[in-house]
């Protein structure tokens, strides 16, 4: 790993400088050992190409090095190379920069040896033949000379397909915009639609996914929590006027966390709203690919006028492949694909070329419909190990699940001890009041993803959540 | 790339609707292919898939598809396979949506035959073997069940070990996050240091680089211009107390586009201003591993404390790579990258996993350093060839370049006309007074790239600037 030295140091010599040439050049030397820029072991460059670089005689360098050979501060090497001394390590403890882990950031449930917390699909089965074959041709292209704002053509060619086939929403692909994810996407929506000196206001589901609430208040926007019920998002008293939000977020295919999907009153309604009130809709369709059981109702989008549209879909491939893909969408009428783009024309693209060509190749070759089907029968089979695990105990109820890889399991008693006695023994899950931005309307549970985990993992974890649950 | 239908169509039958199940199921089939949701030669998913997932009797959906096939929406296909009519395309003109090809938003010179307009690196020999290798191997990993929101540790590692040898910066890995580039690491940065209700001032150099403004604006930020010479960013004036700018951004190792290099006094100044003033500096540091002339002074942030550090070095490798690779960082002391991590764990890490792995390889494989050595020899013979190309010309002025991708010839006629002439023979060029916010100071010119094009167009390239200046 260990290559030969290019001169990038930071040396320089000065003809002004009253210090002889070989002493500039020892004292800098010596700076950048002490201060670790040059660290013990560390080959020096040549001196034929310092002194080139320097623009300085060979042996002006040659002088420098047998200073600090002299020293102690180098050593010669095999060949004609010269290093840092070795030694220096143990000798000057006190100028060591400490060689710091990087620091994981995560929650301490993340310990935990069972870790079901929500959110994480099943990844085993993604580094297939398809996949490694897509970003191999990926990254033998070149790159483009000037990358597209929007995304590349052909992956919104792709997404577009994808979008008609596995969801019935119809948009052209120069109605589509690539994105890192869903946060990403949703976050770059909040800043075309900001106007200087009022803040947007974003109505969102309560309870909900946390980042759809924190994503709006990290970008300055006031959250409007809405109420929400095990059907989705209730449509009776939406604000209004001048109280009414620029934007509700919702889930309408699969509410997030209890699992509804929202009635078609419930779709007209809001779409109405929408409509009264100039407001846009943010469609989150993080998961619908998932559905397995039961026909899911059409997309949100799917209702909207194509042109006139008032829907936004937010959609992600975290789900369907992971969340460390990195690649996602945002798909809109023409009028907030253009406020859409002008942001990125200013912020840039965020998502690699090579990822972008190697997502293109993946979902052309009809791979992603594949692997999410086979994810579906997982998700499907793990559902019925979830049911199996709970049946019977008094005082709990699990929430019916159409589709997905997260559970909710509601219980009587109180939340946080069961979540702690779980914890004990190895279990990392979520606290179903996690999900509301106010207070909770009252129930306790768990929630809890069975995607990422392997088939022993789940039914150790489920053993537990069983028992524990009949303790409380 | 045609593969047998799933069943992922939006329909839906109820036993509560008047309408018998078979006439449910054909009028919606007949509404999907109306609305171009099922396109015409698209194969229909088998009666025995459809009627297993709607729950129906597989007679039920053979009825219906009998009647579209006599309606003639459908037609059979070989063996037992169902397609839409592919004569449907000709005869529906009117349901037709049309396939728009996806906008390519580039200002007009995109069009011109040679596009000399700065910004872009040569990429012709980035995809060689070790690049290639570094992507095979992070695609056939599988994903990380928790990616972490700083980035990859090994490339926080990568990173931290890179800045040491080309920059002479000391930062630990874990005072690092992975960016998808300069101005989504500048736009991070922003929202971390925002406070509700009260706009962030951000100085600029003027002239500088457009995105500098424009990413600050976009978030909300006040943009003040700070006067900048050759030398760079001028520090005799800088704003202080109430009227001071949280955050100053410049670029000191070679200020865009003028090129200078800030003088050791001016760059103690600028620190002394942060230090009173309780600034911030971000030191834009796009290019500086592409200096091949001189020897550079060292970067901002190694004159910084470590710890107490007010300088945020915003790094890219966009400049040695490519700017779609979609790969930067930012570095910075631990009270900034905190903030940094809070606002990450909300918005989410962009860049993908599998990108984030492949650059880690390319940066410990040692070949992105033999990459950059290469590239600065290309740039160092083609600087010779822009002298060359304006050498006798009365009235025009090529600044000098120590480095980097891009040259700039002032001249002393308009600046408008000659981008015309320029761009009528084929040329793309920027024009310099682009660069200030505000009115320029009197300097006319044009800014071009040397990098991103081929050795026979930018000497074609060459001869229509120096005849059009010639003319002016």
């Amino acid at each position: 790993m260990r290559t030969a030295p290019e001169v990038t140091l930071g040396l320089t010599v000065s003809r002004q400088d009253p210090r002889a040439l070989p002493r500039q050049i020892s004292d800098e030397l010596r700076h950048l050992v002490a201060t670790r820029v040059l660290r013990p072991g560390e080959p020096l460059p040549s001196s034929r190409a310092l002194a080139h670089h320097l623009k300085v005689s060979r042996g002006t360098v040659l002088a420098a090095y047998d200073q600090l050979l002299a020293e102690g501060y180098l050593r010669a090497a095999g060949g004609s190379r010269t290093v840092v001394n070795p030694a220096l390590d143990a000798a000057h403890p006190a100028i060591r920069v400490e060689k710091t882990r990087p620091k994981e950031h995560r929650p301490t449930p993340g310990e935990a040896p069972i870790d079901l917390r929500p959110g994480r699909p099943n990844v085993d089965r993604i580094a297939g033949a398809q996949w490694r074959a897509a970003w191999r041709k990926a990254a033998a292209t070149s790159f483009d000379s000037a990358p597209s704002d929007a995304g590349l053509p052909r992956l919104r060619n792709a997404v577009a397909d994808h979008l008609r086939r596995m969801r019935g929403v119809v948009r052209p692909a120069d109605q589509i915009v690539i994105t890192s994810g869903g946060r990403e996407g949703l976050a770059l929506l909040l800043i075309a639609l900001a106007e200087a000196g009022r803040p947007l206001k974003v109505g969102v589901e309560d309870p909900g996914f946390p980042s759809l609430r924190l994503v709006p208040q990290r970008l300055g926007a006031q959250v409007m929590p809405l109420t929400t019920d095990d059907l989705g998002l209730v449509t009776d008293n939406l604000p209004t006027g001048e109280h009414a939000p620029q934007l509700i977020v919702a889930t309408p295919s699969h509410q997030y966390p209890l699992g509804g999907s929202l009635p078609i009153g419930r779709r007209l309604a809001l779409l109405e709203w929408a409509g009264a009130s100039s407001g846009l809709i943010v469609e989150d369709d993080y998961d619908s690919e998932l559905r397995y059981s039961s026909s899911p109702l059409p997309a949100l989008a799917s209702l909207d006028h194509p042109q006139e549209g008032r829907v936004i879909t937010l959609g992600t491939f975290a789900k369907t492949v992971s969340p460390g893909l990195g690649v996602g969408y945002l798909a809109a009428a023409p009028r907030v694909i253009d406020r859409l783009l002008a942001v990125r024309a200013d912020l840039g693209q965020p998502v690699s070329l090579v990822a972008q060509r190697a997502m293109a190749e993946y979902l052309d070759s009809g791979e992603l419909r594949r692997h999410t089907q086979r994810m579906r029968h997982l998700y499907r089979r793990r559902r019925g190990l979830v049911v199996a695990a709970f049946a019977g105990l008094p005082g709990v109820r699990v929430y019916p699940m159409d589709g997905g890889l997260h559970a909710v399991v509601e219980i009587t008693g109180a939340e946080a001890p069961l979540l702690a006695a779980a914890l004990r023994r190895g279990v990392a899950v979520s606290g179903l009041s996690h999900y509301w931005g106010k207070a909770t309307d009252g129930r306790s549970g768990i929630v809890f993803g069975f995607g990422g985990v392997s088939d022993q993992n789940l039914a150790a974890g489920l053993a537990v959540l069983r028992s524990v649950c009949a303790e409380a």
